[in-house]
């Protein structure tokens, strides 16, 4: 943990922009080394938009009133269909999506049970830094994977997320009450560093050990759009 | 509720044929003034199959293992679709869909907290039972819709609801355990109660108070219908 921690003071030197265009701008990271293979890839992307499919359920059966509702509901159907896209994935592979997610089950059951947070803005907070974080870091290694199945998974998983529904219902509760503001932050702090640990288990170990440094940019990439995220809240990260 | 207890005992007398196809072979009854005005139709079917999708999500969150949770999300993701359609139907007609739905809200929570269950076995057989009896109460009042609605909301409705994982899973837990076979039973007879209540309310007051004897055919489709779904799994209507 303490590695991350450590880097986390070079997040602010990446430009603000949107994420798309620095991954682009960003000097090419070779990707490859760091990438699973691609059915155990699959089963844990594939398991982690099922958790946050289930996390936006949860977000709906709490939501305050039915205009949330509902706008949850399209973002909870975006999930779903990135789970879905993902199997599909795997099954053309002749793969059988429960056991190929089934070695990542209790990791990622783990990350969300410590991420679900304790109240509804708390949980609405995860699924848009958690979420945006993951579907960024998966995209990100996709170019790691053989064949066109690598473009394929970025355009799935690049989907507009319609995170427009946590933006607006973040901003207007924060508006009202600085103190949530506070205890906000402090929330996406301590996601970050979750979300950090989670994506880091994901990579293959001897790539890591390997060659840290040149996984470094790829994480500092992540971490300035999560700034942004934060920033965009009016929270400071 | 005496008058459907009452009514329950006709309801072998209805031929064990798959239900499209009583409902086509039983003699019309003239359905347009049962059904609700347009919008109210669409927020209550709407608001119902939020509902469904919110306890699909539970049971997803829930499944004892992998492979139920991944056939559940494909039953969770057509439900969802069912939900989005009629808030299409809304939509297209310049409704705000969280109005149109706020009417029904509560009685349909309530519904679905007295139909949730105290496990993933009473949660199943809910998605199922009453899942399968409001889609087609919807399906079968669809009929007294105006325009081409109906028939579009009925090919909606009538879609594969994806059942198989709610009969392999029972059955098969039920067979390795009579005892929750007889439990089951039960549970279904009472979920039949609740949900022949929320259907009546959904009608018109009016129209029901106004000639009741002429809905009674509908009921006692439906009621066949949820017989042979407790037959298919073993267990006593």
């Amino acid at each position: 943990m303490i590695i991350w921690t450590d880097r986390r003071g070079k997040r602010m030197e990446a430009p603000r922009q949107p994420t798309r265009r620095v991954r682009q701008s960003t000097t090419k990271v070779d990707i490859a080394g760091f990438t699973p293979e691609l059915l155990p890839y699959l089963g844990q992307a594939a398991y982690f938009q099922l958790g946050m499919f289930e996390n936006l359920a949860l977000a709906i059966s709490t939501a305050p009133d039915l205009t949330a509702k509902e706008e949850l509901s399209a973002a909870a159907g975006r999930a779903l269909a990135k789970h879905q896209g993902l199997v599909a994935e795997i099954r053309r592979r002749g793969g059988e999506p429960a056991e190929v997610m089934a070695g990542f089950s209790s990791r990622l059951d783990a990350f969300r049970e410590q991420t679900a947070g304790a109240d509804w803005h708390e949980l609405l907070l995860s699924c848009y830094l958690a979420g945006g974080f993951l579907d960024d870091f998966f995209i990100r290694l996709s170019d790691g994977l053989p064949g066109d199945v690598g473009p394929r998974v970025a355009h799935l998983l690049g989907q507009d997320a319609g995170t427009d529904v946590f933006v607006t219902h973040l901003k207007a509760a924060i508006g009202a009450d600085p103190a949530l503001g506070s205890h906000l932050a402090l929330w996406g702090r301590r996601l970050v560093g979750d979300t950090l640990l989670v994506a880091r288990s994901a990579l293959p170990m001897e790539g890591i050990t390997a060659d840290e440094s040149r996984i470094e940019p790829v994480f500092t990439e992540l971490i300035a759009a999560h700034t942004r995220r934060m920033d965009g809240l009016g929270l400071t990260a």
